[in-house]
């Protein structure tokens, strides 16, 4: 839980960055690829030798959140929106000065639930992470309570929007609501009770 | 959608489970590891050259469902349970005589969301998919039309157990229940009404 300098928090941005965008094309390419057996094999080499290299020197357990100088936090292996985490899109969530919160991001064939469509429960990990992130605040972070979703017609696979807002606040508990869309319109519908959690009471 | 002999598909289960569980390991060293820039700068050389030979053929699009010879389906690319998906944990559910499913498995750094514990949306992705199959058979296929989940503590990350069963069906609609645990007991519990696509009902 160091205080990384603003510096030493960019300099280990461009270093890990570009490899967690290498492993998510890897990804991708793994479920896609129609090579021959020995051309996998080869592949399977080159990867197993990346993953020892890489193994050298590690963290024991999950990566958590490292903290930045002003007290940024840096989840940078959350599973939607973690930097160094392959299997997160990775969704860049934008709050606007209403604290509404929206994002635009693209699922390929990771995300695939029926066939040339999302997952149902990929559609559920994104809006809870969405609606999570409007209930919440850096001061305040909150935890889904119960979160509910409606959804009217499957979502195709591709270029994809999310947003969510507060509806309303009743002591610990934040009422929050948002959707997720492709580009013939709303897909998935979601309200959440957000909750903050003991140890963030102030 | 070729119809595949039992030995095609064990033969390409042979070829691209070693691969994907390889992937998946590079997904867990890549969010964990601490090694300097220029092993991080060499390990990304040797994943982007693995990635260029998979890319050599592929698919156009997603991966979508494949069928063997017995019209079993073949959805390796989905996912929660795809075999050839390294984003999947995967999930291997297990369906008993009365239809409930129940299923054993491991979530390490790559389904991480409050330090430590799972995800809450992973924890909806999970309950989505084996809600999904309780609520499915082969010639039934089941989608989600809404779902509520109740979080009743944080998941800790590692060997988790979650289970669903039919409450009771309604012409089209399919009632589900299950939950989410570790091994202090239930985390997340979960509703849902599952509904028969169009294109499936006889």
């Amino acid at each position: 839980m160091e205080n990384l300098t603003a510096e030493e928090v960019a300099l280990l941005r461009a270093t890990f960055e570009p490899l967690t965008h290498s492993v998510r094309d890897l990804v991708d390419a793994t479920i896609r690829t129609e090579v021959d057996a020995d051309v996998v094999a080869e592949a399977k080499a080159a990867i197993d030798g990346a993953t020892a290299r890489l193994r050298t020197r590690q963290l024991d357990g999950a990566f958590g959140v490292r903290f930045g100088a002003d007290g940024d936090q840096m989840p940078w292996g959350n599973a939607v929106i973690g930097m160094r985490n392959p299997t997160a899109p990775p969704l860049v969530i934008h709050k606007d000065s209403t604290g509404a919160v929206s994002t635009d991001f693209h699922l390929g064939a990771a995300y695939e639930g029926p066939p040339g469509h999302v997952h149902g429960g990929v559609a559920a990990l994104i809006l809870d992470h969405v609606l999570g992130e409007a209930a919440s605040s850096a001061e305040r972070p909150r935890l889904t309570g119960t979160i509910t979703l409606r959804y009217l017609r499957t979502t195709r696979l591709g270029s994809l929007h999310a947003e969510a807002r507060i509806d309303r606040t009743e002591g610990v508990k934040t009422f929050a609501v948002g959707h997720l869309s492709d580009d013939e319109g709303v897909t998935v519908q979601a309200e959440g009770v957000f909750i903050q959690p003991r140890w963030a009471r102030g």
